[in-house]
């Protein structure tokens, strides 16, 4: 019996996996289902987060147009928003590569020192790692470590009917950027000084290149006393992310077409692009912002909030579904995309 | 400028890449150095431990031989081994994998199901991860948190003259088998339904495919009252092991050849393959046993631990080296290796 992986598709496989997993260690708060795992190792009030990640070369980054310095610090952007995601702060973290003969020292130094300012933002020391050869591509795992205070920890699974949905920043736009890269990349191959046309664009390849974790907004939560009921990090999308928090939750979501923050620059490119901005946000992935969701009672803390952080919708009972209200009123389903192929 | 890694070897390139990492987060004991980053929560004498590895297929494994089960086993055993080898106990585990479309659902719930095997036997729960796709092989990464009593931890670099050095188990049988596999699979490339000739050497097969993490030594250290001055994980092969032991405590150490656990098994494939196994156990690598050093005055206590453990050497002041005394009493340098090529 051969069952193929595209049958089941990422989160498939992953419930697949994971379905018998049961946590027996007394220190395990809870093992898989979230953002990180948590972990109380009797610190009083303090909870122990762990998290992690892997970007593989030919899939998730593509070195002919990826600076080695902008990749180390998406990798500590990549693992540290998960940790953010628990509304906890990352403390330590590990580096693990896997590296090909066509990388020199000085390349491996460029992405340290990306990884290095990443974590210096973040107060996170870089703490650790592995190294071995691959006869590949380059291979990154990332894993952090951070901590949250038991009475501050933000679950999936919170999140209640009439709360509201909530944004860090405009979607799309690094999903945008690689489209922007993709298309220079193509179009270049064969010249030789190549001169990539980005003029316009370099928000879009911010986004894409050099993505920060969003510990200022997880401080403005604290100080403005907001503990949201729901959080994770967006990085299949919105769409797949909420429908996390709606499975995790049990309930439904509205999110309104008219309040998805969209970039001047990601609307551009994609009417250059024929790609079709909204489906950018829903489904692009790479952004990693935040969605959380806060009671109703909240809006007007949460606009005080500023930093990007945007109401695009709230939570409705479960049998409602997840969907995206267009101006007219309709309701389209929200789909769970997987894997980039 | 561009200098190759191969210039500078894989603990060079470490060393480089990481000589100007410094920890500042409070919570931060130890940063990169040691097999575990070493943490502080405020959990009273409990601190906290982080290590991660990676494992990429056609560099640390070979699926055409490879079992699934065999190999979640085992990418379990060399995430835990650091943990213990700081004589901590591993708590969670994160498995990360990079996918390859050859790889079917049932593949990986093997892989899974040997993951969670070896985690059951540790105690230690499986706690997340990261699933991606790979365009090349299979790519895993496993980072694995423990706790140690402050007490209680034991470190690369507390090694002091006299002290006795110690492995957990005879060396050179992983790497023996290692080779004992690619012989069989050169000689059945093209046979329709081979046979490979194992008989007589399953002890090899198993300590490279299903090598077991020593939570029976470090339970029996503390059962014994033997606190370790310095402890290491075998994974590069005693010589680069024990050179880091002394390179961290500031010592040299003689190793007598004469003592050096050699199983039968090893000593006889080595001579049908033309093998120096003395060489198999210094550089072989991939053991995972634990390489220790305790006082001159608990040569009676080590005895008493069984479980393989052999006394091979003491540690000796810096200026004398690392060497291997033969049986004519002739010094031979250790010296370092890295990644397997």
């Amino acid at each position: 019996m051969r069952t193929e992986i595209a049958e089941l598709g990422e989160f498939g496989l992953i419930d697949r996996l994971t379905k018998d997993i049961t946590a027996t260690n007394p220190a395990t708060v809870k093992g898989v289902g979230d953002d990180a795992a948590v972990m109380d190792f009797g610190a009083g009030d303090t909870l122990v987060l762990l998290s992690s990640d892997m970007l593989l070369e030919g899939v998730d980054f593509d070195l002919t147009w990826f600076p080695l310095r902008h990749l180390g610090y998406k990798a500590v952007t990549v693992g540290a928003s998960d940790i953010l995601a628990m509304n906890g702060t990352p403390t330590q973290l590990t580096l693990s590569l896997g590296i090909s003969a066509k990388l020199s020292v000085e390349d491996l130094e460029e992405l340290y020192a990306g990884a290095r300012a990443a974590c210096g933002e973040l107060g996170c020391d870089l703490a650790g790692g592995d190294t071995t050869a691959s006869v590949t591509g380059l291979a990154i795992a990332v894993s952090v470590v951070g901590t949250v205070p038991r009475d501050r920890i933000a679950w999936r699974g919170g999140a209640s009917e009439n709360d509201l949905v909530c944004i860090t920043r405009d979607l799309g736009a690094a999903y945008l950027g690689l489209h922007l890269l993709e298309r220079e990349r193509r179009a270049l191959a064969e010249v030789e000084n190549p001169r990539p046309q980005f003029e316009g664009y370099e928000y879009l390849l911010e986004r894409q290149l050099r993505p920060r974790a969003r510990k200022d907004v997880i401080d403005a939560l604290a100080a403005e006393g907001i503990l949201p009921t729901a959080m994770i990090d967006i990085s299949d999308g919105l769409a797949s992310d909420l429908l996390q928090i709606c499975k995790s939750s049990g309930c439904g979501a509205r999110v309104y077409l008219d309040r998805l923050p969209i970039a001047r620059e990601s609307h551009a490119l994609a009417e250059e692009l024929h790609i079709d901005p909204v489906v950018a946000a829903l489904n692009g992935g790479d952004d990693h912002e935040l969605l959380f969701t806060v009671p109703l009672g909240m809006r007007e803390r949460v606009a005080r909030l500023g930093l990007g952080v945007e109401i695009v919708g709230h939570i409705t009972p479960a049998p409602a579904g997840a969907a995206l209200v267009t101006p007219d009123g309709s309701n389209v389903p929200l789909r769970a995309q997987g894997f980039r192929e």
